[in-house]
């Protein structure tokens, strides 16, 4: 059952190396960073997405950009660091993970003493340390998730909440990979997730490499499927919890949890504590990051609608706590009425 | 205001011309049906769609069809016209406009006396009569529907149920259209409607054309916008009404019902009486038609899930009474508890 790895650094430890998801599910193309503009093209168009991964990328994407410099002054390089982590954090708004990454290299390198060199192998190891432990931590997540499946489950998710987006084993997808190691059999429905096609291209794939069973469909059938072929269970993932258990995730979650309502299906999130972002009280305070009309009206590079039309096209949308039956973290499973901190 | 025509005869009456949909909204090229081939190719593949536009194009495509062979013995030309019907029937199974419509011409056929032309100018009557009773009866929806819309009114719709889906201006879109006549601002917003885009191809191409403002979406983001934005009404089209108010539409239709019950958005079908099927008592009567893969797994050419994926692919899904606020139809609105005969 090969999982696959999406972010790690590359063989001679200079760089990053990433999957291109863009490329997915037709080429399978690692590509690596190296510069400044590499990382923030890398964050910003897609190529590496999913908030932990992100996170992960930005953050050994950092080192990567640093390294060369580690002959410069102390200062120097600090400064650097400082300038380089703005222009990473700059790249998406919604994701905790990414400014969270930074913060934390920053205050790495702030309290290491020594020279460049010195600085450098400190902050190589704090990315080290920070992919090791989303790939520990996605681990925890399947093991308290799996106990939410039962053999046989069918499970909807949507977007892409798997090993393409974190370090690991992904979030959403880690009970299932656990499941499926434990002999269990689990059946998978995901929904393309348009704009970006996370669902069909990404999450179908990476399910599909590892032998579990995955039936795509477009974001208006989720409600059918439900009445037709009674879902067990929707598991998503989230790019940012409120304090209260208001979910952002991947636009068309909210719809999925309205319909898992209607039709009485558990609606589980699962994402990493990191995800928890205690400083919005609401969901109401989650900045949404809006995308280009292109993502809408161009498809495959084909005019989809006609020019000049308005677009409404939000990257994320919230559901509200009370749609969700459980939130999966790496401490356990929660349950309402939640309250994080 | 110029609202496109869908169907017409063609300039020397012998053929049929319709938009090709497929091409929308890139470019606007009309086609000719004058053979089975052509006639049932064209429906088959959605250049013409929309159940009264199928009708319509069935109907006169079997004139285009037999009137080469008007000097055939009538018995000959009889069974020329029953066989053709058949495969023309055969193309798309939801719909009831096309069956209907096809037992229409069959029935008038039986019925006129004469030879080979005389049986094939009544057919050409029959025709333009199920032409023109579509385009009356989509005013006459049009003028009830309006009613439930105020000035500044935000309606969402789905899919196209608009004048490339009839013979007039259309059954969902009527009421619009009918109200911007009448001088009210109404905005609209329309999903995408995936997998085959009618309403980011069809539906915003032709309000745009008709001067109407519109904001296109994908399907996943409905829920979202009525959160945000406080859509007034949701207006729908529907494939088939059973007896009890349940309602075949677009696939997607469903979820977006749901979505709208749970946000206190009233939603309403609207729907040529023709729609009406008194012999299915409830929606779980009605055949869904299951369309191939590659309308999912390809997208403008690319491949957007990885090959040999499973795909649930329905095309359309059944909506059930309860959440339907009103049915308009060509006779007035209809209120809940619903009962067709």
């Amino acid at each position: 059952m090969p999982i696959i790895q999406s972010v790690r650094w590359s063989d001679d430890g200079s760089g990053v190396r990433i999957v291109d998801q863009r490329l997915l599910p037709g080429d399978l193309v690692e590509r690596e960073l190296r510069t400044l503009d590499d990382v923030v093209s890398a964050i910003r168009t897609l190529a590496v997405r999913g908030a932990p991964a992100i996170g992960i990328a930005g953050a050994m994407g950092l080192v990567a950009v640093l390294a060369p410099n580690a002959a410069a002054p102390r200062d120097a390089l600090l400064a650097a660091a400082r300038s380089a982590a703005d222009a990473i954090r700059a790249t998406r708004p919604t994701a905790v993970n990414l400014p969270c990454a930074l913060d934390r290299m920053l205050a790495c390198a702030a309290r290491v003493s020594g020279d460049g060199e010195a600085l450098i192998a400190a902050l190589r190891s704090e990315a080290t340390a920070i992919l090791e432990e989303d790939r520990a931590m996605c681990r925890r997540i399947g093991e308290h998730g799996v106990s939410l499946l039962k053999d046989g489950a069918r499970v909807m998710t949507h977007c892409n909440a798997g090993a393409l987006a974190t370090g690991g084993i992904g979030t959403a997808l880690a009970p299932i990979y656990v499941a499926a190691e434990r002999g269990l059999a689990i059946e998978v429905f995901v929904d393309e997730s348009r704009p970006l096609l996370q669902g069909s291209r990404l999450t179908a794939w990476e399910l599909q490499g590892a032998g579990i069973p995955v039936t795509v469909l477009t974001d208006g059938m989720g409600a059918s499927l439900m009445r037709e072929r009674a879902i067990d269970l929707c598991l998503v993932g989230a790019d940012r919890i409120a304090a209260n258990g208001d979910v952002a995730n991947k636009i068309g979650t909210y719809s999925l949890a309205i319909a898992a309502r209607y039709h009485d299906v558990p609606f589980v999130v699962a994402a990493p504590t990191s995800t928890v972002d205690a400083a919005s009280e609401t969901g109401s305070e989650i900045l949404i990051e809006q995308r280009g009309d292109e993502e809408v009206t161009r498809i495959g590079g084909k005019q989809a609608a006609p020019a000049g039309v308005c677009v409404y096209n939000p990257a994320f949308d919230v559901t509200p706590a009370d749609l969700v039956a459980a939130i999966v973290t790496d401490r356990g499973i929660h349950r309402p009425p939640y309250r994080f901190a």
